[in-house]
């Protein structure tokens, strides 16, 4: 399946240029440096894999998954024996292993060479043949006589060190299995950090034997044991992924305190929360009691967690039960503590040092970048941009999330072009030298084990090319070409995603299940996209099964764009799906007495019919280049002020194709008047 | 989403006859004795169960799972807490806990009665609740003003008492969390017996601890632990499913020698199998160190498995080793053995001892059914079901699986009218109190963690009707209705089968993945479907993406009668299928040049194109009743001969509405000869 022929204007070295130029690639992220030729290295049953320099388990094992992956996709076994002929079919060249356990400091550079005899990867680390290798694979393409892998010299090393994931299992819990195949997706896309959030008020979710109330009466039961533990930070390394875990205090800790009411600053009995927000309970930062807990506890985790930093959490510090508690209050005066925010930093400072003590780098969220705060710890910021800046240019290093909140279902774009440090920036190269890099964050208030790879899925993807490739790839319509390809592949290592809208609504709408299928390629659920109102939702309903850049509509604005310019076949294709569009409420309706989910979706469905039908007048006009009238553009303007973001933002499902159709109409007002007219 | 209207011709019990009459049930088994009543408990927030006599937690964690279930349709929460109040919505009222563990006497009868105010679930024993509890949520259905259960009486009980599947993890391991999603679509269909083939020739998969080299060698690292043998044996009694473990002796034992070849009537060394068939290596029947090793074995593994039977295999043991040892020949001769059969018998003679002395009842294939067996042992039949009828003649009790091999890629309707005891039995009233059940057995050559669910689901649904319901329950068309709906809820317990064609061609053809999912609505592998001569192929070629029995030709044949009888829609519908298949081929030459996967399905869409080009000829011959001439009927004939099943036997693929077709061309050519006509 040849992609498209396409140049790729974003390449930071020009392609080779012959009479047999090759199609463009569909890498994600796009190496540092690539140079396609028309070779094709072929695949088939004599494929060979062999390991000439520096050789290691770890390696091995890595090359294996690459052999079965490609034999999955010709469907033939292929050797299994890694040898080490320097003939091989695909030869690992690599110097070390690099860091026993992933660093941040690792090398994660790789150089490939492939041309129609032989694949060379060479590399200075483990690590970075793990990374070539993923390459590797994304090279392969088919044609009519099988397998092969474009020919290609890449050399590639990653724009930022630090490229995260953070996951929240607290809110609501992911099973092993989950946990792993997010890890595979990661690797696949070259992420290299996973960030566990692992306690939060609404759940405790690892096993300690020091302190066993805590999973015992802070998690439903729902928890990972320590050997579970032990096996994903291993399954990640395997993959070069540092697991750096977050236990977050002084605040979002109701569910500590469940099993251990001592820790908090306000009495008990606490319960674990089942809703969403700030809480209360928080830890009492002025009892020894606290540190000694905090220290045993510590010591625990590290051993558990390998990677070298640790993360404290710190954010959302709800000060009431310090105000409220006298003992508090009068320990702050006495320690000539002038505010709560002061009272976290002093917290932060005893917590730092017994996470030092540990052997561990401390990482927390925006707030606690405070007067005062020693410069070791890094800041992640949550919050804007602005903060990251602010704390790099007071020497602080930093990670960017807040513009990577993928709980939020906005389309792939949207994150794509946040940049950690913007063309624009300010900071010197020396405080650019601070931003470590970025993390994607996946908050599970409206996420179950079902659902969360359709949310995570496949627009990380696009992130970790932002946090991987150079700054000068940002064309979003070669993106979303790549991703295509890119969010198939990563069902290759089990992720469901592309699996959910179909799968969700068959349960939803049995028989009527392609319709709601169809309704869903032009509709996104809210920011917030889920059912719950807390933990105890199913989120089975059509907005669970909702994605946030539904597939047919990722091009609908370029479409729009063309169509305006004269394009016909975008013009062809726009009035096809507006055709779809007006005709689901109808459709809806029709089914409404059998099925109650139909009424989650008439909404969305009487939006998109307005808008299909004024797609279509929009294209009528623009066709046949006559001015459409003022009633007409009076309609047209409430129709479209009708459904505006702010309008809209109580809607549990919106409408998707709201910009195409928003610039197709202003299109069609802005043709120049009839002849004759003044 | 209400079922179609349509009345059972098969209920045991007439419905009641009123004006607003329901619409016929999905249930499936379907129970003894139903009757439906216009009554429907709605099903909202306010739901409440309570548990109002015997009360014990695995009851509670059957409610629990019930009520979890029910709200992930309902797509809000319910109550969790499970009252004592008899006004509950839904009132379970269990007489006692049954068994400790599952056991083949336990009563699963239960009675279920659901009234417009509350259904009450009457059940001798937890497991009669559990099974109550399935068929309460296959009531459920949807009308616009939401979720409620149809109003029914029901009097239930199990027509067998052994309703098992086998799967066979040797040959392909299945990891844990695919064995628990098995048994959760087992309890939804009411299954009860889950037949762990646990060793073979291709791997050895159970931990021991006392001879820890059969899994370290025989097993590639592919095995249950000890801990998680417990968990699946505890979940499976959760659910009411007893667990037979199977340790296939003294053939089939390959993989027990790599790590012990002293056992072996050859000599060693031994290797793992990683093809498929009969091996030379077999247990040494003739050296005390065999039983000794057994007995310590079974010992070990009896704590491990509670169920009261235990499988010793005995099936397919090759002589040649036993042939050709002269120490074993002449053991034979100083014991008066005279054949290898008869050492068969006296190696079983030994192993029952063993066996029963650990507390458990042998269970054999039918090759242990010999002259001198000890009647005790319970024969399973894997040959034929007149084996099943000699062993009952003979004393023995049984267990048939010969005509279940859903290995076999057959549709569904041919397993769903083989009986344990046809209505044409020879077999007395006490003979036939012999044959306990049957099993469907799931060997593993040709699935994978990624196939298997597609391989299982949704014929088993069937195989279980047959198992549980009168054996008057046997009409196909009204089986495929049910099982239509039962398939889709299956995947509410996790199965992923209806996900399996889309994923699967997804991976292969990419962009054009539609018309190969397209192509699989006609098209059923051939018997031992799946691309795998040995153990290292990936299946994922395009014989492993199809399906036994598409749901899309489920009812071809019967279209085909009633178009014959001249109905319209049936012409219509089956127009619409012929029109599709006869274009596939032109489709998959138009892509061949970039998917190779294409070449595998280009033979048997040829055939597809002349049978949808045969099948829209008859139906215009039928239509305007004008007789079809001499050479279309010869041509017709030759292209149907072309496709004969045993014409198409080495055939990856095989087009499924070849026998519609036959009876279209079948009817046109039958057609009365035109007017004025001799």
């Amino acid at each position: 399946m040849r992609a498209t022929i396409q140049l790729l204007a974003v390449l930071a070295v020009p392609m080779t240029l012959t009479a047999q130029l090759p199609s463009s690639h569909t890498l994600m992220p796009v190496p540092a440096s690539v140079v396609l030729s028309p070779a094709e290295l072929r695949i088939d049953s004599g494929f060979t894999v062999a390991i000439v320099r520096h050789r290691d388990p770890r390696l091995e094992r890595a090359a294996t998954r690459a052999i079965v992956r490609l034999e999955g996709r010709i469907g033939i076994p292929l050797a299994r024996t890694i040898g080490r002929e320097r003939s091989a079919a695909l030869v690992l060249d690599v110097a070390g292993a690099g860091f026993p356990v992933p660093d941040e400091a690792e090398d994660e550079s790789y150089q490939l060479h492939v041309s129609a005899s032989q694949a060379v990867l060479t590399a200075p680390t483990v690590v970075g043949a793990i990374r070539g290798l993923e390459t590797f694979l994304q090279l392969q393409d088919t044609d009519g006589r099988g397998w092969y892998i474009q020919g290609a010299d890449i050399r590639d090393t990653p724009r930022f060190r630090w490229r995260g994931l953070l996951l929240d299992v607290s809110r609501h819990f992911e099973p092993v299995d989950v946990i792993k195949r997010t890890l595979d997706g990661m690797a696949v896309v070259k992420l290299n950090v996973f960030h566990w959030h692992l306690s939060d008020d609404q759940g405790f979710r690892v096993e300690s034997r020091i302190y066993p109330r805590l999973q015992q009466l802070g998690s439903d039961s729902l928890f990972y044991t320590q050997e579970q533990i032990r096996d994903i930070v291993a399954y990640a390394a395997d993959r070069g992924i540092r697991v750096m875990p977050e236990f977050d205090v002084p605040g979002h800790s109701s569910s500590w305190f469940v099993g251990y009411p001592d820790l908090a600053s306000g009495s008990g009995p606490f319960e674990i929360a089942r809703t969403w927000g700030t809480f209360a309970p928080t830890m009492d930062p002025t009892r020894e009691s606290t540190y000694k807990f905090l220290d045993a506890f510590i010591g625990e985790m590290a051993s558990l967690f390998p990677d070298h930093y640790w993360h404290v959490g710190g954010d959302e510090v709800e000060p009431k039960q310090w105000k409220e508690n006298p003992a508090i209050q009068s320990w702050m005066k006495a320690h000539g503590i002038a505010n709560e925010v002061a009272l976290h930093t002093a917290f932060n400072k005893r917590l730092f040092a017994i996470v030092q003590k540990h052997g561990k780098i401390p990482v927390g969220w925006d707030e606690i970048f405070q007067p005062d705060l020693p410069t070791a710890a890094v800041i992640q910021s949550w919050r804007s941009s602005d903060a990251l800046a602010a704390s790099a240019k007071a020497g602080f290093r930093g990670i960017l999330s807040a513009p990577y909140y993928i709980d939020h279902q906005k389309p792939t774009s949207d994150f794509y072009l946040a940049d950690p440090i913007p063309a624009t920036t300010d900071l010197t190269a020396a405080q650019q030298a601070l931003v470590l890099g970025g993390e994607a964050c996946m908050w599970s208030e409206y996420v179950t084990p079902e659902t969360i790879d359709s949310r995570i899925w496949p627009r990380l993807a696009a992130i970790a090319e932002r946090f991987w490739s150079p700054g000068s790839v940002n064309d979003v319509a070669d993106m979303y070409r790549r991703l295509d390809v890119t969010s198939r592949r990563l069902g290759e290592v089990g992720l469901r995603h592309e699996d959910h809208v179909r799968r969700s609504v068959r349960r939803i709408a049995g028989d009527s299940a392609p319709l709601f299928e169809a309704l869903l390629d032009y509709v996104r659920p809210r920011d917030f996209g889920g059912s719950g109102a807390n933990q105890l939702v199913p989120h089975t309903r059509l907005i669970d099964a909702a994605v946030a850049d539904p597939r047919d509509s990722w091009n609908l604005t370029g479409l729009a764009r063309q169509a305006g310019a004269g394009n016909a076949a975008a013009v062809a294709t726009l009035r096809t799906a507006f055709e779809r569009m007006t005709g689901f409420h109808a459709r809806l309706l029709a089914v409404q007495a059998g099925i109650p989910a139909a009424n989650d979706g008439l909404q969305v469905a009487a939006a998109l019919a307005d808008l299909g039908r004024l797609g279509l007048d929009a294209l009528g006009f623009l066709g046949s280049r006559m001015v459409p009238d003022g009633r007409w553009q009076a309609n047209a303007d409430s129709a479209l002020a009708a459904i505006a973001p702010n309008r809209i933002r109580q809607w549990q499902l919106r409408p998707v194709p709201a910009d195409a159709v928003r610039l197709l109409v202003e299109a069609a007002k802005g043709l120049p008047p009839p002849h004759g007219s003044p």
